[in-house]
C-alpha cells in the first residue's frame, strides 16, 4: 500500500456515532463502525469513546488491503483494493492525514466549536481541540448535513452533478447546497437551513421556535408528534418502548409501517408528510433549478413510501420546466454519508480539493 | 473620449421600456429615456420603437462628455465625465459594443428568445435576432430580475457584496441570486424564481397556477386583487381609471396611500403584505445566509411603509445569527436597475467580466 494515505471520518449524530476511514482517493470505506452517542454522559465521555473507535479504525487500517495476511476487518464494508500490493506490510503504520468530523450545527468551523445544537446539549464545546488532544491528529469540523450532501456528490446518488440540494430527514431536517461542485456556505457559514423554510405561514410550531417550518411537517419527530397528537400509540417493545427512549426515527418508522398496513390515521400523516415535503422541495427547485435533489437521513429508509407520492405531488408546486430537468432521488449512502462527507470535508479544508 | 466605448441597455417591462447607455466602466448613465411598452401592438412594433429609442441614445452618445459643446441631452441623468476630454469630437461616431436586453422570463438566453411570459404575450419571440437586424449591433438577452440584482451589486445598494438576494416587487415578483459576485443561474438557466416559493400551503392562487406563492401575497397585483376582493374602490382618475388599464403598480400605490391615511382595510393589506414578505425573505435568509437582500421593483417605492414592518416581522421567521449579518435594503436604482443590469449582463456574456 505504498504511498496510500488515509483520512478518518467521524459522524456525530443525536442517536449514533459512525467512524470509519477512506484512502484519500475515496475508493473504499475501511473499518466502519457505529456506536450509540450516549450524549447524556457529556461531551468528554463521548470524545473518549470516539477516540477508542478511532484507535480501532487505525488497527483496521494496519491490516487493510491485500498486502496484509490478516483477515479483513468484519467492520469493513468497502471493496478491497487488489492493486499496488508490492511493498506494504501489515506492521507498517498507515499514514493518517487526520480526522474529519461532522456534527449538527450551528457550529464555528474555524474555531472548531459546536455553538449550540438542540440534539446535543454541548454548547460552546470545542470538539476539534478535544479530539485533537486525544489523537494527536489534525481535526476538521463541518456541519453534518453539509457532509451528507458532499458525500452524495462525491460518492453517492449525485455524483459529479453541477448543483445539488441535499435534505437529511432525521430527528430534524438538515440541508446542504452544492453549487458548481462546491459546498455553498453563505456569508457566515450558516447557509443551508433547508428544514427551516416556511411551508405554511402560521402553521405548526417547529423545534426552532418558528411556525410552519418544513421540519415541523417532514421530520421524523414531527411524524411522531402528529401520531401522538392524534391519540396514536406505538407498538409495545416491552422494556424498550417509547417511554424508555426509543429514538424518534424508530418511531416514525412505526408510523410508516402502520401506513403500509392501511391504518387510516397513519396514512393521513404519511400523506401530509409527502405533501409538505413536495411544497418545500418545490420551492427549493424553483429557487435553485438544481440538477439533483438527494433525500437522505433516517426517514429516507422509507423512501418507497415517501418518494413516489412526493414526485406526484411536487408537480403542483414546481415550474414544470425546472422539474423535468431535476432528478429527485433517495440517498445512496443513507448510513455512511455523514462519515464519508466528513472525510471529504477534511480533504477540502486541508488541501482544497477532493 | 478617446478609447471609451459604450454599451446600450434595454429593459423591457410589462408597462414601460427603459433605454440608456453606459461606458464599459459603468461610470455613468447616458441618454436614459423611457416609453410605454404598448405590448398589445405586438412585438414587431415594440421592436421598432426600441430601435428608435436606441437611435436617440446613440445621438446622445455623440454629444456626450465635455469634449462636445453640444448641450447634454435632457434625458441624461448620469454624472458627466470631466476627464480625458482631450481628443474627442462631437462628430466622431461613438464606439458601441452592443446592446444588452433585459426581459421577463422564462427565456432562452442562448437562442435569444422569450419562451413565454405572462406580462408580455410574445411566446417564442426571438428578441435578439429582431433587435440585431434593426440595429446591426450585437445583442444579448437576460432575465430582467437577474439584471436588476446584477445592477444593484455592480452600481447600487449591494455594491461588491459576496452574496446577494434580489427581489423585484412589481406586477409579479422577480428574483435574482448572486453568489461570489456571479449570477447564479441553475442547471438550465431557470434559477431564481423567488416569487414562487410557497409561503402558505393551500393559500391564495398565484398567477403561475400554484397555491400560496410569495407573489400571491407580496406583488403589486396581489395588493390590488385583495383590495378589490374586500370591496375596495380605486380613486377616480377620470378617463384613465383602473378600468382603462392603469398599471397595477400605480394602483397598489393607491392602496399604500390609503394605508398611510389609516384606512383600516388598506392597513390590513399592507400588514399582510409585509408579513408574507417577512415569511418568504426569512426562508431565503435561512437558505442563503446572504450578505444583502435588495428589494426593488415598483412596490419598493413604498419602502418607507414596507421595509420597517418587514424588518420587525422577519425576526420571527429567521435564525437570529443569520439575520444579524444580513442587510435588508431598498434598491438604490429602482428605476434604472433593469437597464444598468442589462448592460452589465452584456459585458458578462461577451467579455466574461464587468
Amino acid at each position: 500500500m505504498t504511498g496510500e494515505s488515509f483520512v478518518i471520518g467521524v459522524d456525530i449524530g443525536g442517536t449514533n456515532i459512525v467512524v470509519g476511514a477512506m484512502p484519500t482517493d475515496g475508493s473504499r470505506e475501511i473499518g466502519v463502525r457505529t456506536a450509540p452517542t450516549g450524549q447524556a454522559e457529556g461531551p468528554a465521555r463521548v470524545m473518549d469513546r470516539i477516540a477508542q473507535m478511532i484507535d480501532a479504525v487505525i488497527d483496521d487500517l494496519r491490516t487493510d488491503g491485500p498486502a496484509s495476511n490478516a483477515p479483513i476487518s468484519q467492520h469493513q464494508r468497502g471493496e478491497s483494493s487488489d492493486t499496488n500490493a508490492s511493498t506494504g506490510s501489515a506492521k507498517k503504520p498507515p499514514e493518517i492525514l487526520g480526522i474529519g468530523v461532522g456534527a449538527p450545527g450551528p457550529l464555528n468551523r474555524k474555531l472548531g466549536e459546536i455553538i449550540e445544537t438542540p440534539h446535543l446539549d454541548w454548547k460552546g464545546f470545542n470538539i476539534v481541540r478535544e479530539l485533537s488532544d486525544r489523537t494527536n491528529l489534525r481535526v476538521t469540523l463541518d456541519n453534518d448535513a453539509n457532509c451528507a450532501v458532499l458525500a452524495e456528490w462525491w460518492k453517492g446518488a449525485a455524483r459529479g452533478a453541477s448543483n445539488v440540494i441535499g435534505l437529511t430527514l432525521g430527528t430534524g431536517i438538515g440541508g446542504g447546497i452544492m453549487i458548481d461542485g462546491r459546498l455553498y456556505r453563505g456569508l457566515s457559514d450558516g447557509a443551508g437551513e433547508l428544514g427551516h423554510i416556511t411551508v405554511r405561514a402560521e402553521g405548526r410550531r417547529c423545534a426552532c421556535g418558528k411556525l410552519g417550518c418544513l421540519e415541523a411537517y417532514a421530520s421524523a419527530s414531527s411524524v411522531v408528534e402528529r401520531w401522538r397528537e392524534g391519540g396514536g400509540q406505538f407498538p409495545d417493545r416491552s422494556a424498550s418502548g417509547i417511554a424508555a427512549g426509543v429514538p424518534t426515527v424508530c418511531s416514525a418508522r412505526d408510523v410508516f409501517a402502520l401506513a403500509s398496513a392501511n391504518d387510516k390515521r397513519a396514512v393521513a400523516i404519511v400523506d401530509e408528510t409527502a405533501e409538505m415535503l413536495a411544497v418545500g422541495l418545490g420551492s427549493l427547485i424553483n429557487i435553485f433549478n438544481p440538477e439533483v435533489v438527494v433525500i437522505g437521513g433516517g426517514m429516507s429508509l422509507a423512501a418507497d413510501q415517501l418518494i413516489p407520492p412526493l414526485k406526484e405531488r411536487i408537480k403542483r408546486h414546481t415550474f414544470s420546466c425546472l422539474l423535468k430537468v431535476c432528478r429527485i432521488t433517495p440517498a445512496s449512502l443513507p448510513l455512511s454519508a455523514g462519515m464519508v462527507g466528513a472525510i471529504g470535508s477534511f480533504r477540502l479544508q486541508t488541501s482544497g480539493s477532493i
